[in-house]
């Protein structure tokens, strides 16, 4: 498949999973400088990692969560639980992995994660 | 519940996903100064968190997986992948969550823990 | 002991450490999402691990802070900073732990954490 | 060499790297409890490492920006994005660095510190 | 540009830097389950981001080598204290990045990768 | 202090902390390329922040442990265990340390930790 094409498709199920305002925004956020970023993002991430279907979105999306919380990457946690509740999830089954993080990564990690989700879980009930 | 009865009912649900031989040899390895920590995997880790039930183990091994190899604990990481495969996960899943972790953490993560899966999956084929 | 038992004795323990409000204000914040992780800290953590005798509090604080630094989750750095100086640890005790920091861990963690530290001390030396 | 002698001359290499006023600001702003941990960075991290010459100022520079980003100290990646700028780096240089951070680390690193970059750029720029 | 293609161009690259038997060892040690992330290697981070030019590939060797030592990833440290060396870095720059490393990520950060240099330098030494 | 002063004085406290042959064998271990590493640690590490004296070596050793074990740093977490017994801790001490890194760092960070921990105890032991 020609990359192009690759990072098409990826845009596509990208904005599908996330949102299309919410992923033309941190498009647009870094400018010139963050193009071959989002180009990655698009082509590799999505276009190919996120297109291979041996598992459901959802339970990616919660493998996600467990990921950023672990390595304290608030900003893309954000998203990816944004992400989990657009994929199907249920608030309780995003507490479970987050109450994995912290006995598997330690109270502080699942403490920010839970910080990031309940924000999120916030936003969603205020619509 | 009394703590000793979240213990033993931990210790059992910990057995039947991780296989009792393997089990008793890891509560074995650390002798009388590994005891406490023991009793924190039984009946915290296992009695209380695994026990919770919104989402199948096998998701709950596949975010496991995710986070060790994020964290690069490559010793847990070999228990959860065995974990998944007794969970009812399919090699190919374990990659799916593999690839994740290359973009999302980096392809030296994935790698890592690539290694990790392969010399499972080679001693479950091998039996 | 009863985990409910374990959960009462934790809560009055961090309660005494960290302060009734303080604590309260914590336990609240995350609403019922948070719920099942205010119990893991208050019957694990602090029922069981910070319990336990070995070493006085001071101390157990002062690890805390090397071991928060260390990882660079400043949200719970804050909490064992101020723990510390309630457990009866002084200023320069824990400067010299972040300047273990700075050298075993980098200087921008121990930037980070002087950061907290010193926000600490001032919001203590202003009541 | 006196160690005195070491700080000065640190303390010199700093402030041309980074410019005086950035560099007296940060050492202000920790008052007398950051005074060793600034002695530190002065004597020994200036004074002795940044002033071998092995390799360029710019290289370093751009070595200190995949490390910060790589573990996600914003504060300190910040200072050194001006420094590469100020070392005779290009925009590009830098985010041919990043998306070195995007394939080694992962896109969250990456983009973490693209947001740090792309504020240096601006300011820069209004300037 | 054709995915395959990209993979291609990014293979001829890596072997090019880093030897045609060493990157065919490591391309086969995974067997089938590793070639999806082969390929994103050598599509993703050799045909596109280590393809472009902004940068000497000495330059990205080092910054490869100070985010790798940061992050404690050794298996691919070697990887990249080779590759350095492969694009005539010397001995003493990569001393100078991993001082920085010993500041900034920390004296066992710096110790771990001084290992795996100092194998790298006394197997080449020993050719 | 000129800087080899303080070399010479982190040195002594050095072999008197972990033991003369134990220092020794480690400064030979990276030949030349080590040299510059074995000064930052001798004069900045030893001869600075390890001479300070608002804490008793005891409290800093624990700390120490606290933190190798919570960044995974096996090789360092080793030599400040032996350290740490050494400056009088006992292995109950230890202990109460480690199970602070399950409930805040996690379990498998704890479990890494306690491998290197018995492993010392053991080789005492059987002295």
């Amino acid at each position: 498949m020609d990359t192009r094409e690759l990072r098409d498709k990826g845009l596509a199920l990208r904005r599908e999973m996330l949102g299309r305002e919410a992923v033309d925004a941190r498009m647009g956020a870094l400018g010139a400088f963050g193009e071959p970023l989002q180009d990655i993002i698009n082509a590799y991430a999505y276009g190919d990692v996120w297109s291979r279907t041996a598992l459901p979105p959802a339970t990616k999306s919660l493998a996600m969560i467990a990921m950023m919380a672990a390595i304290g990457r608030t900003n893309e946690l954000r998203v990816h639980v944004k992400g989990a509740l657009n994929n199907g999830c249920s608030a309780v089954e995003v507490q479970d992995i987050l109450l994995l993080v912290a006995m598997y990564c330690g109270i502080p990690a699942a403490n920010d994660a839970h910080r990031v989700a309940v924000e999120v879980l916030r936003e969603r009930d205020a619509k």
